[in-house]
């Protein structure tokens, strides 16, 4: 097995550097076989002919980014972003994504019921998974670290996604993301309570100790505090066996850095230190 | 009862403008009945001189902040630590607080063995409860966002708190601040769980929604998203009946203020948002 056979490059990787066509064109380039695009970069390529570059250069798709951002004030904003998520679900099964990725969406502007956004995320998760079991696309939830549940995501740990899993049954799984959950001291427990069936994602990054940007100082895996080795270890330990997908937003220091060179260091750094 | 009885001012919310003593005697001035100093500012001003105006002031102590920062690299760095922090416990005697508040530290220089630091930080407070069990002064330990895991403290909610408390028994509890832990799903049934007697204090500030920097971005009560008479009812509810103590760092506002009206607005807030 050649050494990036489980690598994946999240395209907001290089999003800032490359189009969605150049980065799956550096990415095939890399040999390495899989992708996790972004839905604005596929919006700025066009859907159809997006996929036909993704199927010609042979890429697997390890899950869309994202659908979500359930909550909102009234309810044509919430009906909205349910037509947005339907839309979302056509883009992950045009691209045969292993998973629809859900970044659940916080607090709706101005409110404090943190509670009441949750009720609205798991409302929303039930309706987009009638979709989304008909068309055979697992949707995972992705906790996001506890610093965005303001304003990105108001399910923050792997816990509260897999009680939520627990409620509304087969075809919902979870992304686990290393950035968001590693320092869960519940960590290793919920893993094995997700079990392979429901793992459907592992995203890698590092979490760097003098952090200075609350969304776009992600490290490099190895540059940071995360032992991804134990974390990867615990997913396996699962029967987890899909891609590691490098996902790393970074303003300051990999977003101004020549593409190629990033790829080149995603599998370096995959191959020694995760 | 005044509309100030309950409230206490962590002096870091002042502490750009005001040394110790200027602080202690500001706050006496806006008639708020208690403070949480911080050891730095101690001793700047020296504990005896410290002490003795804060009694004339007839000033209470919320909470003394802080011991902790138990992990280090090798064990004479955790020796160093554990003198400190029996430092920190006779100035919490002197000031006669109502807990000495433990920031319990972060991942040691260059280490990624959470775990390990963990039971360093199980270690480091067991040693030191016996000392401040013989001091009778109660241990608090704070519960830090999940975003200080790497460098602050590794202890990241209420319910790891709680092992602790649970393992190493009487003397020990927790210092509630909301903005480490008002997203957390499992709030509510913690802070049932501390109860009252692990209840020794009870922090508020607010989470902004766009906030700026990890570390000196709070925001004044009524400027964020937390719901803080929410909270106050979960450990009011618990027969919690302690100060709230206003504690905010804040480089790019609060600390730019004039200090007086800082407190001006604290007691304004306390009254009508919290």
């Amino acid at each position: 097995m050649p050494e990036t056979a489980q690598l994946s490059i999240n395209l907001a990787t290089v999003r800032k550097q490359w189009t969605l066509i150049e980065a799956m064109e550096g990415v095939a380039r890399a040999g390495i076989p899989a992708i996790a695009p972004w839905r604005d970069q596929i919006a700025a390529a066009g859907l159809g002919p997006a996929v036909r570059r993704f199927r010609d250069l042979g890429l697997k798709c390890s899950g869309l980014c994202r659908g979500g951002m359930f909550p909102a004030d009234t309810a044509a904003g919430r009906r909205a972003a349910m037509d947005d998520n339907l839309r979302a679900l056509e883009e992950a099964v045009a691209f045969d994504a292993a998973c629809l990725v859900l970044v659940v969406g916080g607090l709706p502007p101005g409110s404090r019921d943190l509670a009441g956004a949750r009720r609205q995320v798991e409302d929303g998760i039930a309706e987009l998974l009638d979709h989304a079991r008909r068309a055979a696309m697992p949707l995972a939830i992705e906790p996001l670290h506890p610093m965005y549940a303001a304003d990105r995501a108001c399910v923050n740990t792997m816990a509260q996604a897999l009680d939520i899993c627990d409620r509304l049954g087969p075809g919902l799984g979870l992304a686990c993301d290393v950035y968001h959950v590693w320092w869960d001291p519940d960590l290793q427990a919920q893993i094995a309570r997700a079990g392979r069936d429901r793992l459907l994602a592992f995203h890698i990054c590092d979490w760097l100790r003098e952090t200075k940007d609350l969304l776009l100082d992600r490290g490099m895996m190895g540059d940071g505090v995360i032992d991804i080795p134990l974390i990867r270890s615990w997913v396996e330990a699962q029967g987890f066996s899909g891609f590691h997908e490098v996902e790393i937003f970074s303003a300051g220091n990999w977003w101004m850095r020549d593409p190629d060179e990033v790829l080149a260091t995603c599998i370096d750094r995959h191959r020694s230190v995760c």
